[in-house]
């Protein structure tokens, strides 16, 4: 039976940050995608991050790293964390800086834990294949590894990153732990088919693990500058020179993300380590996997049921965020997106050229929409 | 050159009633079709009707009959009609009972004058066609006969009905009236596009003329019941005892269209002319037909322009109605309509199908966007 005691010495590091275009006019500059419930389910996707993580955590173990812009919002929807759990940033400097400054911070307050990192906006099951993967992963850690946690590909997805697995570790407690032998980008829907038919392939959802030490310690190697901000302002964060501190250095800090920073050149020689879990995972990449999510049937519906008329209209995602009475007549596939300033109609078969229609706002001065 | 002065003798009846459920949302029980600007132009259907045939009729000869529903919008639309010239039915009797009432008291009012009733919710354009068919409709009407015009017609519709044309009635001052053949009521595409084959078959679009006597002469013929009624109506309707009258007698009247009480029984038995009409003209049935009336280019739109965002989605009609921002992306046809309270998403495929849309609201008991 598996564990659901907290891991000793592990720390949750959640970046909350990213505008999610994609699901534009539902997520904004100012509602972004991890502060809203997505699933119907009663708990934004911010919280249910942190309901997941906080058992294994255990109480006062998770950090949630967001925008100054956000901090307010993110506080009241966790307001189980305590006041040093938020770490406001300035202004956004890519996911290496948010995750250098939480396992610089944590350094400071606890020596050298383990830390997770998980995106504040993906969706996961509830069964135990998440934490049986992150236990595994925390044993990697304290290894001295750099664990990544390798998500099992459900098709050849083009807009995530593969991680290629592998001999395996040979950890007692970790027995899925094994070598990463590199990461492709994004690769074509071919390369991705074939990464997957050899089964040595996963997706790499920005799962981190390592010691934090151990990750300071890459990052004073690979990008010496980056590490020293990171260590400064850390060093100041709980003292009365918190602002002065942040506020001087933070602007000047290189925007790179943690893939790139750490991951890839750690993989090349071969420090990095992936697990693979086996539980459901989805980044909500655009509206039709936002539809695949929610339960329903040929229509699906974020919202109330009650205001929406569908006829003919199989495969469609229709979100009443109004209150108003939305029908869709004969429009199979349909994407409609009800918000009280704006009004997406669009298709499944579209949904990933969101970012243009954002684009194309901004560009006509919109800003007020986005 | 065409006549600009009024027709003496002439009064035209305007028929304002129908509920435009083909254009929900946007029509609706409470604003009817004739009620809106469809066109773009700032006048309303019913007061393009108006403006339309005033100059053929002169000041005062223009009575519209509507619902005492939307007896106050009509009149607020029409100041320039005096307060006998909108007569209110206290419930729906249909064509026949509207355009009879008119006729009878016109007669009661001004003896035998020649009456034109004319839809007060169809387009037509504002060349010298139409008046020059009613000049020529007035002319066949004081020579006894009943006269339609018939509009030329674009296609091998199924929606409408169709006249067939005679030979001519050999009338100095009407050259193109010619006699009656016989009706057909929506017939299906085949026989629609074989009967334009012909160059016989015009569309009827229910522009009815004929002195008011030989109207209600015709009416006591065929339904004396209702038409004994409406005169006993007329009779009280510009005295004390109106509304006594009235609602005694209104309520009784058989419900009944002008094409089947008149037109096609007087036809059969040779009484019937049609007068060719040149001129364009719409109905708009449907929002595929609103789209093709509003000037523009692949993306038309009803309101302001600035409120929409159309990204591949040539063919479409966006109504944004509430000053919030639409975008549409990758739905070529599309049909969306933004009213307070309620959003339709169609395409131009299925714009004859929102009959369904609104029994489906009815029997779901929403009355209340109706």
């Amino acid at each position: 039976m598996a564990s659901t005691a907290p891991v000793p010495g592990f720390r949750a590091v959640v970046p909350a940050g990213g505008a999610g275009t994609r699901l534009w006019p539902l997520s904004r500059a100012g509602a972004p995608k991890f502060l809203l419930d997505l699933t119907g389910g009663g708990r934004t996707l911010l919280q249910a991050t942190v309901d997941r993580l906080l058992p294994l955590t255990g109480p006062d173990g998770v950090v949630v790293v967001t925008g100054a812009r956000h901090e307010g919002a993110v506080r009241a929807q966790l307001p189980e964390l305590g006041p040093g759990a938020v770490l406001a940033e300035p202004s956004p400097r890519d996911s290496m800086a948010a995750i250098g400054l939480a396992a610089a911070v944590l350094v400071e307050r606890e020596g050298d834990v383990v830390i997770g990192s998980f995106a504040a906006d993906h969706v996961i099951d509830s069964g135990p294949g998440f934490a049986d993967a992150v236990r595994q992963g925390v044993v990697a850690a304290r290894d001295g590894h750099v664990v990544t946690i390798g998500i099992a590909a459900t098709g050849p997805s083009t807009a995530l990153g593969y991680v290629r697995m592998g001999p395996s570790l040979g950890l007692a407690d970790a027995p899925g732990a094994r070598a990463v032998l590199g990461f492709t980008e994004k690769p074509d829907e071919a390369t991705a088919a074939a990464y997957l038919a050899t089964g040595e392939y996963r997706w790499n959802a920005g799962m981190f693990l390592a010691r934090a030490q151990v990750l300071l310690d890459h990052l004073a190697r690979l990008q010496p500058e980056l590490h020293a901000g990171l260590r400064e302002i850390a060093a100041a964060w709980d003292t009365g020179r918190r602002a002065q501190v942040r506020d001087a250095v933070w602007p000047g800090l290189l925007k790179i993300a943690v893939d790139h920073a750490i991951a890839e050149p750690v993989a090349a020689t071969g420090g990095l380590a992936v697990v693979p879990g086996d539980f459901g995972w989805d980044d909500i990449g655009d509206f039709a996997a936002l539809r695949d999510l929610l339960p329903g049937g040929e229509v699906r519906v974020l919202g109330d049921a009650a205001d929406v008329l569908a006829l003919d209209a199989a495969g469609s995602l229709v979100v009443p965020g109004t209150g108003r009475t939305v029908v869709v007549l004969g429009v199979p596939d349909a994407v409609v997106v009800d918000t009280p300033d704006a009004l997406l109609v669009t298709t499944r078969a579209h949904a990933q050229r969101l970012k243009a229609v954002v684009d194309a706002l901004r560009d006509a001065g919109r800003t007020d929409l986005l």
